[in-house]
């Protein structure tokens, strides 16, 4: 890596699913393959079969590859920061399942079939929960039996990490401020959303927890519900843990409120149509993270910078006008026009005189990947 | 009631168990009456009887009591002010039942009880939940699935919701200022707990959910919960929602931390013996505490008066001074001096300069019901 140029870009969807494809930009265009991708291995060998074709490729061989980082979502309490990927560090992934078994093993599969197709390349894992690791007790702890704690390793460990430590650190880069020395709320909104608050250059709270279900209203997870609230709709609806957990994640939130859709853009176009739950949806959506921004500058005892980030933190004006809203009581004073003109660009929406500097920072978890790996394998 | 006089007051204690008594305060002693009492009626019937003895009485015949006021503790979405007690009344708190079991048939106990022993003595129901019925749908809304609003009402109500309603009032009587225009944050700490805030003199939001285990760190309760961690124990421990249920309401808080004791004083007898469970549970009970004022202050979008309550509130000041630290960017100002003289007096414990008046107010829930019933009744 002697730029930081990207040379390729892209994703499969669907995979193992019918009709799975991998997406990617080229010349200005999307192109979308079509393939029978139905597993993980099968899908990085297509994806390496692409970056060295004729047509779409950028590189001729393989072995002008030096290095794959991969994103791996739960690290639990054994990383604190990215690794080099050994048989210990594998190990100690496949020991983060119980509390991640939705993500991790996708995530060890495709490092697997990276070893199988492209031998003792160096790898690199990336932790979604590292970042947070820096919590205090205080914040991390559940008030539940602290045996479980013991028992299960149940505590909050926060998710989003790579992107809050890219926005955090980038804000004050392009403010032109000491990030250690900083009081930052960072709110990571899309269609999953979290916010954290940093101080020191340190995640000291945040807003999912053990499971990315806690927090935030989001796209179909319910974020924060009364615990007694649980048990009566299980006992109610006769379901157990595991349909609970579906309510939760996947029948929940904006999608769940609306009965519409999960996608902002159908909430907002659903309220233009004078839908009534769509806009309770919105509501109760930009409410709660006004509550996290006032509740983390509460854990900070101040706050220098409020940092949008992700698809609706970037992209959606209205959003971050009804958060900074009537908030000028904490130093926060939006520039309400200049909000209006940002769209996906980094930008200072704040007015001058605001005590809180106010920013749009496109989050870039690519890029802490590349350079996270950049940095472990020339280390 | 010529007078605000009060002229007798008690409760029973563990009413249906060996060893249930009659406790009240008498000539400045405590007076323990050991009692059979096996059931609410018996219990009622006890305390009417000592109400007109010579040894404790202060009444000569039932005769003067003019009317009975009752704390019921759920009122659903059915109540948003007390109320004379019909039978339309009561089928209404029958239907709560559902979402109140442990509380409203005890409630209804009583009520049935005086009715048996009395006669057709005007009775009032005072609700826990009535003062928050004013909060908008996008606070009391959960991103669960809204069919789940529609089929059971699973909202948030709050509870303590007579003391939020007197310090607030009461609060505002004190600082010489118009309660309908004063942004509050009233927190209610004590072996329960819950933050309120109002607006216009009416509660916009509240930490305790459809049911008391959600906000706080409790004696005995989590409060604020994963959602997922719960179906995670569920399967883990392979426990029912009943059994769930029990974990969050009796054995969480700052006993499932600790693991010594609910009661504060414990906590801090063994803060100071070193032990560091009793510490956790003391920094996650405060600290909660924090974020919820900070939240609620973005919430009303600024704070003009901040109110500490209840047993724990009224009395301790280290719990006081730690929530309000470091707040000075949203103008709350701690006088620590003052702070540490005032133990269960009205006291305004801000600087002069501060924006945000703190004040500590002892709750009185006996006052406000007694004062419904004569509002009530006399109408």
């Amino acid at each position: 890596m002697e730029s930081k140029e990207v040379v390729a870009q892209g994703a499969i969807e669907k995979i193992g699913l019918k009709g799975s494809f991998l997406k990617f930009p080229f010349k200005n265009d999307k192109v979308i393959l079509e393939g029978e991708i139905l597993e993980h291995k099968s899908g990085i060998e297509y994806i390496l079969g692409v970056l060295t074709s004729e047509k779409y490729g950028c590189i001729k061989s393989l072995s002008e590859i030096d290095a794959v980082g991969h994103r791996v979502v739960h690290g639990g309490e054994k990383f604190n920061k990215s690794v080099l990927i050994t048989d210990d560090v594998m190990a100690k992934v496949v020991e983060c399942i119980d509390i991640a078994p939705l993500h991790n093993p996708p995530n060890l599969a495709g490092i697997n079939a990276v070893k199988d197709l492209m031998g003792d390349i160096p790898q690199v894992a990336v932790f979604d929960t590292a970042f947070h690791q820096t919590m205090p007790s205080k914040a991390y702890m559940y008030g539940l039996p602290y045996s479980l704690y013991e028992k299960y390793a149940i505590r909050r460990y926060g998710f989003h990490g790579t992107s809050h430590r890219y926005v955090t650190r980038r804000a004050c880069e392009f403010l032109e401020v000491p990030f250690e020395s900083q009081k930052i709320v960072s709110a990571h909104i899309g269609n999953g959303g979290s916010l954290a608050a940093v101080a020191e250059g340190k995640s000291v709270d945040t807003s999912m927890g053990m499971t990315p279900v806690e927090g935030l209203l989001m796209g179909t997870r319910a974020g924060d519900v009364d615990a007694g609230v649980l048990s009566f709709i299980m006992e109610k609806e006769n379901v157990g843990p595991q349909t609970m957990s579906t309510i939760v994640n996947k029948f929940s939130g904006l999608l769940g409120i609306s009965g519409l859709s999960s996608d902002m853009r159908d909430i907002r176009a659903g309220i233009d149509k004078g839908d009534k739950r769509a806009e309770l949806a919105f509501d109760m959506f930009t409410y709660r993270i006004k509550k996290y921004v006032g509740a983390y500058a509460a854990a900070l005892g101040g706050m220098d910078v409020l940092i949008f980030t992700g698809g609706i933190g970037e992209n959606h004006s209205i959003t971050r006008e009804i958060v900074c809203k009537d908030l000028e009581f904490m130093g926060v004073k939006l520039d309400f026009d200049k909000n209006n003109e940002i769209h996906g660009d980094e930008a200072v929406i704040s007015t001058p005189d605001s005590k809180v500097k106010i920013v749009v920072i496109p989050t870039d978890e690519e890029f802490m990947i590349a350079s996270d790996t950049m940095g472990i394998v020339s280390a």
